[in-house]
Order: C-alpha cells, then sequence, then structure tokens
C-alpha cells in the first residue's frame, strides 16, 4: 500500500497567504497512486451500505467522484457553482476557510430515498460538503456519509457534517 | 449498445440566447449510460497506441477524463483556468464559441516524448482543444489524439485541432 501522502505536493501561501494548499495534480499523474486512491476509497465506504448516487462538487470532487462512481456502478450528481448547471437548480451559500461560496444542485438530480455518497477531496472546515448534504437532503435523498481523499484534522470538519459517516484516505494537519 | 443521444437533455438559449445546450447530467446520473460512454471511449482510442497521460480541461473534462485514466491505469494532467493550478504553470488564452478564456497546465505536467491524450466532453469549435495541444506540445508531450463524448459537426472543431487523429461517440447538430 503506497503512503499517499508521499504523492501530493505542499504550497504554501495559496491561494492566500498563511494557506498550506495540498496539491493533488502530482497524485493524478501517478497512475498508480490514482488508481489505489480510488479503490481504497471504494473500500472506505462499503460500511455504508448500498450507494444510488454519488454526488461531488467540482472540480476537484469530480476527479474522484467520477472514478468511484464508474468503478461502483452508480449515477453521478455533479454539484456545481452558479450558472452551470443548464436545468432548473436548488441553491446553498455558506462559508468557505476563506470568503464565501454557492453552490448548486440539479432539482432533478435525486429522488426520496435514493442514497447519495458526498465525495471531495479536501475535508477543511467542512462547508462545502455540509453544503452538499443540505442540497441533496432537501431533494429528498438520503446521504449515506461522506468520503474524502484527505482531512485536515485541526480544522474539525466532521463536527460541521450533520451526518456521523465520514471518512478519508490520509489525516494531515 | 445504448443509443447516448438519449440520455443527453437538450435545453435551449444556454449558457445565452442561441446556443442549444447539451446537458450531460442526465448521462451521469444513469450508470448504465455513464459507465458505457466511458467504455466506449476506451474503445475508440486503442487505435492512438501506448498513452501515458490524460490531459482534460476542467471542469466537465475531469468528468469523463478522470474515469478514464482510472480504467487505462494512466495518469490524469489537469487542465484549469487561472488561479486553480498552485504551482509553476504555463497559460494559453483562446476565442470559444462565446467570448474568450485562458487555461493552464503544470509546467511539471508533462516531460518530453509523454504520449498524450486530450479528452473533453464537447468538441464544437475546437478552441479549447486546440489550446490544450499546443500547452502539452509546449512542454514536449506528443499529443497522440482526441477524443470526445459529443460533437457539433456543424461547428468543424475537427479542423481547427491540428492532429488527424480526432474520435467522438456522438455526432450532433
Amino acid at each position: 500500500m503506497l503512503n499517499l501522502a508521499d504523492h501530493i505536493r505542499t504550497i504554501p501561501d495559496f491561494p492566500i497567504p498563511g494557506i498550506l494548499f495540498y496539491d493533488i495534480t502530482t497524485l493524478l499523474q501517478n497512475p498508480q497512486a490514482f488508481c489505489e486512491t480510488i479503490d481504497r476509497l471504494a473500500g472506505e465506504i462499503t460500511s455504508f451500505g448500498k450507494i444510488n448516487y454519488i454526488a461531488a462538487p467540482e472540480a476537484r470532487g469530480f476527479i474522484f467522484g467520477a472514478p468511484l462512481a464508474y468503478k461502483l456502478g452508480v449515477g453521478l450528481i455533479p454539484i456545481r457553482k452558479p450558472g452551470k448547471l443548464p436545468f432548473k437548480t436548488v441553491s446553498k451559500s455558506y462559508e468557505l476557510e476563506y470568503g464565501t461560496n454557492t453552490i448548486q444542485i440539479n432539482s432533478d438530480a435525486v429522488k426520496t430515498g435514493d442514497r447519495v455518497l458526498l465525495l471531495d477531496d479536501l475535508l477543511a472546515t467542512g462547508g462545502t460538503i455540509e453544503a452538499c448534504r443540505q442540497l441533496v437532503t432537501e431533494l429528498g435523498g438520503e446521504v449515506v456519509g461522506a468520503a474524502f481523499v484527505m482531512e485536515l484534522r485541526s480544522l474539525n470538519g466532521r463536527e460541521r457534517i450533520k451526518n456521523p459517516n465520514v471518512k478519508s484516505l490520509l489525516a494531515l494537519n
């Protein structure tokens, strides 16, 4: 088993001073590391039970959410920034680690009772994924849990997500 | 074999009046259609020979490029809008069907002689993918070809791409 941390590059002061950015492009460029990341995400979420959809926020969420949906044979629900989804949407605004953000989901993306996994590259303060959780829940979906490649434990994002099932492959500080 | 066109929703006048937008979210929500799309893309590009990387522009390119990279066991190179890649980058500006755009690639993404497949959801005028081709080529990579889920034949995007190997699953007008 690879140490995924060896494949993630750190960039100080990006996108703003004081933030240490974890750059996944080095992981993506290594086929073994990329494939193992997807396979290990699949392993982590088996305890969540049956899944109908993976909901992933743009853009890095797509990079891991889409292959995982392909591997599991489930649908992918893209959660996007305003103005990107052309159909009827539901929106949610929330505070980021730096600044604020609004995301949207197609209003027909989830039917009542659909079991949805939330997936993103990084759990930081949890604002993005909690907003995703609210969007899926408002449409009648059942959020079975959330999974991440990386988790910044010191930011306590798990506490912000109103769902006990949270998994990450790599805890960082 | 599915008719992929049955799973793509058309939205008139998006993002601006006069543009008929092909909405892939309905395809993504159907696991069979999504998986078959990835598998058929893999089949289309076998004639391109060996591939080291898939380079895909954000954000919809990631949705198809990442699963295809996973399936083929190759690396993924994300091509992004300005300000998203934290490492040293190379940039390219080009004209879109509506407006202009700039994209960036990590300057260490490709080594001389790497064989790179370009991948995106839609071939329209070809501006985005030709800019991707130039970025990969400037870094010393060999572009083996370009593949798309959909192609708007009437816009002649193939003529803009300076590479003879272009494949698409679905020709639209």
